[in-house]
């Protein structure tokens, strides 16, 4: 399984991913999950995958392989982020449907999210689904998930807004993940985790976090501390304030 | 959808469930997914309910037939709660087959928690799969979830570990709904709580929190405030502890 999150600020963008890969878990590998792709200055448009891996990396090595022999159509090419979205949707779309045409019954499905920034427009993030269709982001729902993304989504739920700060939002992409990796174990690190400043139309930060980073493991710590502080400090259940449901209509009782 | 979590500790049993039911946005209705069976002195079982509505109901109708009709095989004449378990996965496997045999593509699956104590034995708790098989809890996951379990598990990990209070785990189970129902709209009040301490053989504290439970509501407040609130404590990311991906090889740049 996979995690990755986007998340749109009005600051810019944030990207979050794990990077394990399994097929079973006695197949657990380490894939990074996270690509992107600069023409700084004009461009900075970043893909996170999750799904079949055999289809995500077809899809990616298409994507390159399209730059490199100067396709009409490619990632350098594109002129809105709505139409690098069409694209990546048609690739993932045609990709799976080479081997679902053969009738057998595995999963090939991919998901993407295509998220930057083109020279004159604003940087956006799209949710590409396996069909090729795509979503974007609201006010109200400015992030966009992919893979085990339920773990991870109460607490993005409850701190980010479109005026929330990058280094927040990051911050919260990280607990998200780490939620998310404490209640799963086919999602691990390494994290990698991406800022992108609006109107810089180039990569800015980008990062890695290892397995024995210090940092991760003290978040894990740290959090899980806060967290149970949190819950301690809740008042204990007032009884008398609910239903005390002495005529239970869905009581069966014999004797 | 529906969520329901059960939770076995070394002091007796916590069971907690919402009631909302839909099927499609458009039709939302309120139904109770817990069910007592209390023979005081004698037995407490509790079952709790996830999926197809008509699957459910159907099943658990029968689970009270056989008792007022004295069929030789019921929840007050099994003898232990695996055979209870046995027997309800039996009831539920036969009532799905009884359709998914017309050939349709209609899920009519559904998952069952039945815990509770019989006289002489341990308190216990399992899951019943819609195949009719089951599994029980472990010390190291003292709680089962059925329905729409994950938005909710991270803090039930976090908390809960056999030695738990009732009180406490009863909150936890409050607060695992509360994260669920933030995230996921077909999760809903009322809520209804089940506490059976070990070794009472009947029914002891069962409280429903409507939708204009000021408890829940508040409940509901101060865990947002909290979390916050420990968010916030999180020290900022340490951007150089991070592998700064200045050579980064999934990074295609053209120019």
């Amino acid at each position: 399984m996979t995690y990755c999150v986007a998340i749109k600020l009005d600051d810019g963008l944030v990207f979050a991913s794990d990077s394990r890969t399994n097929a079973g878990v006695d197949n657990v590998s380490t894939y990074s999950k996270m690509n992107t792709f600069s023409n700084p200055g004009d461009r900075q448009i970043t893909i996170l995958s999750a799904g079949n891996l055999a289809t995500t990396q077809a899809v990616i090595g298409q994507v390159k392989r399209d730059i490199k022999d100067l396709k009409p159509m490619n990632l350098m090419t594109v002129t809105t982020m709505t139409e690098a979205a069409d694209y990546l949707g048609d690739l993932s779309a045609n990709e799976t449907s080479k081997h679902t045409s053969t009738g057998n019954s595995i999963n090939f499905d991919a998901n993407f999210i295509i998220g930057g920034q083109i020279a004159g427009q604003a940087h956006k993030v799209r949710l590409v689904y396996p069909q090729g269709n795509h979503i974007t982001t609201s006010d109200d729902t400015p992030f966009l998930q992919i893979g085990e993304s339920k773990y991870g989504k109460p607490i993005l739920d409850r701190i980010i807004t479109p005026t929330t700060t990058l280094e927040t939002a990051s911050l919260c992409a990280l607990v998200s993940i780490d939620s998310t990796m404490s209640s799963n174990l086919s999602v691990g690190p390494p994290i990698e985790l991406l800022i992108y400043n609006k109107d810089s139309l180039t990569l800015n930060r980008e990062f890695r976090f290892e397995e024995d980073s210090e940092y991760l493991k003290e978040i894990t710590k740290q959090w899980n501390t806060y967290l149970v502080e949190a819950f301690n400090k809740l008042p204990p259940i007032n009884w008398s304030s609910g239903w005390d449901n002495a005529e239970n209509n869905n009581n069966t009782e014999i004797n």
